[in-house]
């Protein structure tokens, strides 16, 4: 590869400004190498990065940042961005403890305007700005950059709705690229696609032509003929009219690896009184053929080879998510009443077999967690077995829908919270550790989470018979390399599992069983002992087994990766407190209400200190507090 | 008035079938006289329910409920519905403990295939229910009833996104008032009245004469001219074009008051194979003037005198509500970066006043809650100080944006949640329970909760400098009827307050604490002696003055309005917990996590056993297991 020297000049945007088209093509060429050649050393967010390379290098060629606010939506896409804005030393430490975060943030830079990390909420963030803006009389430009993907979910609707509405100065960026994270699906898409298609104006006399020569006389082929000129007239007169309707101007579409158009076009939006939408068209991976050909592969990528495009390391042992897929397609191959449904997250969530094996009983519904779980509601009304799949830092978008259009009306839906607990290299947005304190008070869910692979195989079996509400929390990544059970075990609606013997307790909640033994079994040499009970549900308590044990313990211990503000450990609390057993030591192991930082899920364990060996001097010393021996 | 004679023979909608268009209308008037002269003794939604008489016949008259599925969005709306499928006698007991549901219910009729209560929900569920009639090869009709207010939420829009690209068959009936709560804003809300406007075709020609007349040679009245041309070939050639760009069928406006419009649209819209909206024009408390006057005040109404319109009970105690507009507006003539945000509830929040004399202070964003917070979120980044006003139970919508927009950047946003607490006669959609637990574990979040309606001032006027993501909760209705200081005081924060001296101790929050009280009064009497700290904060909790109180005490109680899995009496024990005061019985006074049923506050405070008697009994009995005298 040729070397990189524009680049290291580029001090901050403003250096920019001076350099020559043809320079800024270099610039172009060396940013993707650099892309390129970090993440596939630190792993990170390939294919969204490389198709932004030339529309970042436009808008920061074109506007003032600080000065001009540029926000980036979902963050994920802000690479470019940070290497122009004085960063390109901490870049080579991406994603990883202490560096840079593989998103925009406030703390690291005045570039970074506003913090992103789920989808959808650049608009709102933007209009506020702009409004603040005209308050307090100051001058300066908003700029929302928004994939397509984006644009699925609700709330940015409801941005463009007031920003219609109000029609202050403000500039969107649509960033088309015909992907969210799997491709991007909805009506809206579509229109999207159909704008780009077009060469409005230029086709359209040949168009007209050859409609015209198709028409009947009467009857269904002439009502057809009228609606294509019809789409044709739409077409060609009102481009975006989509966006037109709702007040803000349409432009586009714009080829969105040209810098002479993209430049030309943020110049033009630059001086436009009003809201006005960019839609510029770019390609994913962008340069780099394996990413071209498989984005989604490439949408979050761990470390691979820049020859081959394949993963430095291969593991063969399967992924919880995995695990989860298969299971799923298993249960649909005996039962046609089962439906899969994720929120742009097909592959994220195993769901890529099912997806080809099962089209009909397979909805991908856009970046929409909310949407999902009431089309979800409205499917087990009807009898079907809806399995929801989303995340659990992205399933928080939902907490309302679950509530009140799952729990209160006791339907039958399962709902899989993949990436659950500490998820490290994305940083603060993207832990999945709220989930048990945002479920566990609704009425009537059921909250189970497996000790490993296997167990999770079970519980989604058991699940689709409890003809209740479910939520299944698991982690990311792959499995502990269990065996993996041929027949199905039913498993009983809160009932725990003692998995060590002992004269005191610990509480474990899911991944945390692992640990769980491994601290008693090196407590036991240490001459304490307790007990290891698999909790399995959050919600119900298996009652009888904890009171049981918990009467005799003199120590009682819980642990799980979740925050413990009202969490699991809290549920055994209140538990205790409600069967009047005051007398045992208490303490609860999980997460501190805080904002975690970058790392490898190990180094953020051993800062929480939830590690083995920090938890086993804890519980040492709460026994020599205490004074039992 | 005339007496009922038809309605009584209507047992179901089959009845209506026969019916001629003459006895219809007739019909239609007695049903007014009966919805009217119900909620003027029971209070309940007038304005939207006298607004969709006609709607609810003619789709009753065409389609064929339970077979055919009506699913009525919000569903505030439903009383035709309910008195016309079998429920008249019940209907006397609306809003009724024991009685009917203000809301569709699907635990009391078939009829109700959806429960609703939070906007924007039915589309999405009808959606479940198309795609489930396909897979299972049944055939009926599928028809989501949704007011324009409805469609102002993000979730609706992720709905249209797929009903869309999917292509079902589904029945749309926007149900168009110009109001969801507040009269609807947004630019679809434009849009939608545009559309309402126009008469295309017949006004076409005249108009495009009168635009062609005014065209000059050159300049910007020509581009104006343009411009108006455009509109008008857009609005006579694609009415709703928005809407078919999605790729749904539309048709109207139609009005909405005219039975045979209505029936006309909808026996067309039945046999259209794929997804149609019909746009009807309604009239929010048509045959009512005080209610079509002001439709928002006879949105919830108390029992009122039909002769007047006037409530029947005059309290000139101000509401909870009302004294928090009133202090945001003081504050905000003193600080002119405050600015109010609500959602669509201006009246219900007290805002009304401030909306008037601050219009550009003042944004209802419709129901978006979620823009709502992240726009308040790019106010707060610019420098502005907003306060966010939504119900407890609708703020659940943004519970992820909250989280990720408001408090992972730790931005100064004061949200005020009115309606927190037992929300009793809105049934189980409404309760405003769960926002302590939903908040609590959230970073940087303070969450407060005054005792009165004066110290809610004291609270308004603090949050404003605590330069962090605030939330102040409290409670439906009338305040408690104290003293208002004149000079506001700083509350610091976490400060908890000394109520009463006592040896145990009792903790409470917000608007427990004259329940508090009088526990306490009471049981001195009884020779048991109580302690009682207003917490004023669930969050930071008041450590010093707690743990200190703590150690001493033999027998500690919490007590709270909200739900006890997770929520403020949880957090009291979390903070024992980690100083390892474990010698206190302990005690939590909430709510279970259950349904709630209708009833009145003091109702159903006796059925969950809150009430000051109930509450004395219980700790009596505690100390007396305990044997602690």
């Amino acid at each position: 590869m040729t070397p990189v020297r524009i680049l290291p000049t580029i001090k901050s945007p403003e250096n920019l400004k001076k350099l020559s088209l043809k320079e800024l093509e270099e610039l172009a060429r060396e940013i993707r190498i650099t892309i390129l050649e970090t993440v596939s050393r630190t792993g990170g967010h390939l294919a969204s990065n490389l198709g932004v390379v030339e529309l970042t290098l436009a808008l920061h060629y074109v506007f003032d940042s600080p000065r001009d606010k540029i926000i980036w939506d979902v963050g994920h896409q802000c690479y470019t961005h940070k290497l122009l804005t004085g960063r390109q030393l901490e870049f080579t430490r991406l994603r990883q403890a202490g560096g840079l975060l593989g998103y925009p943030s406030r703390e690291e830079s005045e570039h970074d305007v506003y913090n992103t990390g789920h989808a959808s909420t650049a608009l709102s963030a933007a209009l506020g700005l702009a409004v603040a803006r005209e308050r307090k009389k100051e001058n300066f430009n908003v700029v929302a950059v928004v994939g397509d993907g984006s644009l699925t979910g609700g709330v940015a609707y409801e941005a463009l709705n007031q920003i219609g509405h109000l029609r202050q100065r403000l500039i969107i960026v649509l960033n088309y690229n015909e992907m969210s994270i799997s491709p991007s699906v909805g009506a809206l898409s579509h229109y999207l696609s159909y704008l780009v298609s077009g060469q409005p104006f230029l086709r359209m006399k040949e168009q007209a032509k050859s409609i015209l020569r198709s028409i009947p006389k009467v009857g269904w082929p002439l009502i057809k003929a009228a609606r294509a000129l019809e789409e044709l007239v739409k077409k060609t007169f009102f481009p975006g009219i989509f966006f037109e309707e709702l007040g803000i101007r349409y432009v586009g579409p714009i080829h969105g690896h040209s810098l002479p158009s993209l430049i030309e076009a943020f110049e033009a939006a630059k001086n436009y009184e009003g809201p006005i939408l960019i839609h510029c068209v770019t390609q994913k991976g962008r340069g780099f053929k394996p990413a071209q050909l498989n984005p989604e592969k490439f949408h979050s990528a761990p470390p691979f080879s820049i020859k081959t495009g394949k993963p430095l390391k291969e593991d063969n042992q399967p992924t919880y998510s995995q695990v989860f897929g298969d299971t799923v397609m298993e249960l649909a191959q005996k039962d046609e009443k089962i439906i899969a449904i994720t929120a742009a997250m097909t592959d994220g969530t195993g769901l890529h077999r099912f997806a080809s094996d099962f089209p009909d009983r397979f909805f991908d519904v856009g970046i929409a967690e909310q949407h999902a779980v009431n089309f979800a509601a409205g499917l087990a009304i009807a009898g079907l077995k809806p399995v929801v799949a989303i995340y659990s830092t992205f399933l928080q978008r939902a907490y309302d829908q679950i509530f009140h259009d799952i729990c209160l009306m006791n339907l039958p839906v399962v709902f899989a919270l993949d990436r659950a607990g500490i998820v490290a290299e994305d940083g603060p947005t993207h832990q999945g550790i709220n989930d048990i304190v945002y479920l566990r008070h609704l009425p009537n869910i059921i909250l189970m989470a497996p000790k490993d692979e296997n167990e999770l195989r079970h519980m989604i079996y058991s699940a689709f018979q409890y003809q209740k509400p479910v939520a299944i929390r698991f982690p990311k990544g792959r499995g502990i390399g269990v065996a993996i059970d041929k027949e199905f075990k039913f498993i009983a609606i809160g009932q725990a599992e003692l998995l060590k013997d002992g004269q005191d307790l610990i509480i474990a909640y899911g991944n945390m069983l692992p640990t769980a033994l491994e601290v008693s079994q090196r407590l036991e040499k240490e001459g304490l002992s307790l007990a290891v009970v698999n909790a399995r549900f959050a919600r119900p308590l298996d009652e009888n087994l904890i009171v049981e044990r918990a009467r005799k313990a003199r120590v009682i211990i819980t642990m799980e990766e979740g925050v413990l503000a009202g969490g699991f450990g809290s549920a055994v609390r209140e538990l205790l407190d409600q069967k009047e057993i005051y007398h045992p030591i208490f303490k609860r192991f999980g997460l501190p209400t805080d904002i975690y930082p970058m790392g490898r899920p190990e180094e953020i364990r051993q800062w929480l200190e939830l590690d083995p060996h920090s938890m086993i001097e804890k519980i040492k010393a709460i026994y020599q507090r205490a004074g039992i021996k």
